[in-house]
């Protein structure tokens, strides 16, 4: 069973702390196998990428086969369930028409000192998308990263899928070529992460690298940051379910465990202020787990890191959820819009009794890719700002500078900056 | 002499890449060394904040005075000329009316689908701001920090500077009172940064970190990553400016080396299509040098990390500045916007002759954070969006959900993820 927390006990801010230092990662120390990684395919290229291909994927192949030729991607396409193939078309077309709402305007504005000024959104150049190979091989994911980098207006966006003996997945290629990828590289690992990155005789190097990958593609996104951008590192799952008495207890049981099947990493937590609801949606879980297919994990997760919290007033849960800051958030009650009003950290919030946190995973149109680890703190999910930079723009006349030039000079006096000083006031003396 | 590259030279090209792997900047390693003090300010707490204070900046204090209290903020806005005052006031109200343009739109909408679904931002609940003591404490770096944070509506601004032997920049600490800062501790170093991520006995955590340091802060920064949001690690101030031959060569001498005096391994960079008017702005280099206070850096910074390009036509001009990503672009030409227009990559645009970039490092509003050592080309300067967080939300009804539901339980199914599958197939079913 997993924990209880009772919000009328003495101990609950302690139970609460302890739930909430909850380390459910152990990152592997693999900092110095990345670094020689990183190292030999910025020495040796193309050759490097060969090798580790072969040793790690087990497939043998030339730079002339990285890309995933056109003809692979049709053939992909075919294998691919024409249900299956409609359902991630509706999920681009819903991804983009959320996406394309968020492009932000430009601006420019002259004020009262005749100063011109204002910031301009532009596209990043070229993206990298790392896709995982093997059972995390996750269209949605593609379509998550990709749809909005497209949405951005990003010109170039490469992406690399490691093929593990050879196997790829079709519905993932399927993906990223309706959703404007440019190029497809088989390459997984941190020798992916490299190319991208510093480019090789083949591929060329981005700007930027987004997407999920295991602690050796976490490990060498951390050590290539700087070269190029990152998005952040993602940890496992979490949900919050913050429901009322008058759910169907199966219900609220399985959005839970949807999160705690991901694996056992994974965090489900139930806040309710109805104790016999709790020990009902207990049960369900166990119904559920009888039956589902990936029960072995999600019961590790459910047990392991799992909670229920029975409060008094559900008056009281706004505060819990603002320290948990939740990467998922159902509000299953009554007014939900009420009590997300008084919500400050969430990643993504799921409103009423009738919209389950997996529609976000998929259909929705807002992006799954969320801050985890109560990073919702202080970021957000992922979206076409994170594919699009500001620049902002000065534009003074002698007239304008006379006015405002004067302060700067001062300034830059008390700064200790007389070269900064010089600048502006060569400028006013004629 | 700094560098001199010819953009009619065969050699062209591998000059310009050596210019763009230029390495400015050697990070010390102190990371075991910030390690345990991190480790010690959160075992330890007030007790380590005292001992590590005691030994780096020579101050014996209590946790009582950790904080700077209202007779020495109003003692310190005494000891200010009042044209100074005046100037940093004048900065403070124009960074303000610039970034409260910044501030973003929520959306919501109601799609075809009846699935109702938008985005909310909300400010960061508390921000740390970082002010470096000694030399470089730069009153207008507390604005360019504090006002964003105001302005997006942060309610708890902590701000974290070292006094060496007791000293007080009394500009820094009227800047921070003015500019809304809530808490002013007199701590630095990687015992602030700790403090600030982790809290104490008398100082409460934050949710993110901002403001530059030095090698110790910048290590500290990156090791509570993750723990607290952290802002982008500042590199040397970079300038490179485009200028045609119809300049004062003494002015654009005067803006390189406005960046070039702030550090060694500051660059300044000058493009332009006029020998000869390279030529004079190098000896306008020299006479400005034989007066400037600080020209025994400014001339280090020139002649190792300079540069001076000369290109047949200034055509060529934005695809190299684009290559290059300057944290400060000078356009000193007939059509700046036609130029801009054709720039991608740059932190800040300064436009036409009378636009010195002095005038935005203090005055002209826009924030003076800005990415350096090539990041412009995927992220943006310090904004308002940097102390706010996006929630997406949506809401289902048992119409709308099985419009989209059926598409995700699909997906789900095609990625292995039974209960993805089974929350939503479990409201569909009645």
């Amino acid at each position: 069973m997993p924990r209880r927390l009772d919000g009328g006990a003495a101990s609950f801010e302690s139970d609460f702390r302890a739930l909430l230092d909850d380390k459910r990662e152990t990152a592997a120390d693999v900092d110095d196998t990345v670094r020689a990684i990183i190292a030999d395919v910025r020495t040796r290229g193309d050759l490097a990428l060969i090798d580790y291909t072969a040793r790690f994927d087990r497939v043998q192949f030339t730079p002339s086969r990285f890309r995933i030729g056109a003809d692979e991607i049709e053939a992909a396409k075919a294998d691919c369930e024409p249900d299956t193939l409609a359902a991630m078309k509706l999920a681009a077309t819903r991804i983009a028409a959320f996406h394309e709402r968020q492009l932000p305007a430009d601006d420019r504005v002259v004020d009262a000192a005749g100063v011109e000024l204002g910031a301009r959104w532009t596209a990043i150049g070229a993206v990298g998308l790392y896709v995982p190979g093997g059972l995390a091989a996750y269209p949605s994911s593609v379509l998550m990263n990709a749809v909005p980098a497209k949405v951005a207006g990003v010109e170039r966006i490469a992406m690399t899928v490691p093929t593990p003996d050879g196997v790829i997945n079709p519905l993932v290629i399927a993906a990223a070529e309706h959703a404007g990828v440019t190029e497809i590289y088989r390459l997984g690992g941190a020798q992916a992460i490299a190319a991208l990155a510093y480019g090789t005789e083949t591929i060329a190097a981005v700007d930027k690298i987004v997407g999920p990958g295991n602690a050796y593609v976490a490990a060498a996104k951390r050590q290539v940051f700087g070269a190029v951008g990152i998005d952040m590192i993602a940890g496992p799952s979490e949900i919050l379910v913050v429901a009322d008495g008058e759910n169907d207890p199966a219900w609220i049981a399985a959005d839970l465990l949807s999160q705690s099947e991901h694996d056992e990493s994974a965090q489900a937590i139930l806040i309710t202020d109805d104790r016999a609801f709790a020990d009902d949606v207990a049960a369900a879980v166990e119904r559920h787990l009888a039956t589902l297919p990936r029960a072995a994990i999600a019961r590790s997760s459910w047990e392991t890191h799992g909670a229920i919290i029975v409060l008094d007033t559900l008056d009281d849960a706004p505060a819990l959820v603002d320290r948990i800051a939740p990467e998922h958030l159902e509000l299953a009650v009554n007014d939900p819009e009420a009590m997300m009003a008084r919500v400050r950290n969430a990643g993504a919030i799921f409103l009423g009794r009738h919209t389950p946190e997996a529609i976000g995973d998929y259909v929705a149109g807002p992006n799954h890719v969320l801050p985890t680890a109560r990073s919702a703190r202080f970021s957000s999910g992922l979206n076409v700002l994170d594919f699009m930079k500001r620049t902002t723009f000065v534009r003074c006349d002698a007239a304008s500078l006379s006015e405002i030039g004067p302060a700067a000079a001062t300034l830059a006096d008390a700064e200790g900056l007389p070269a900064h000083a010089l600048s502006v006031r060569i400028r006013m003396n004629r």
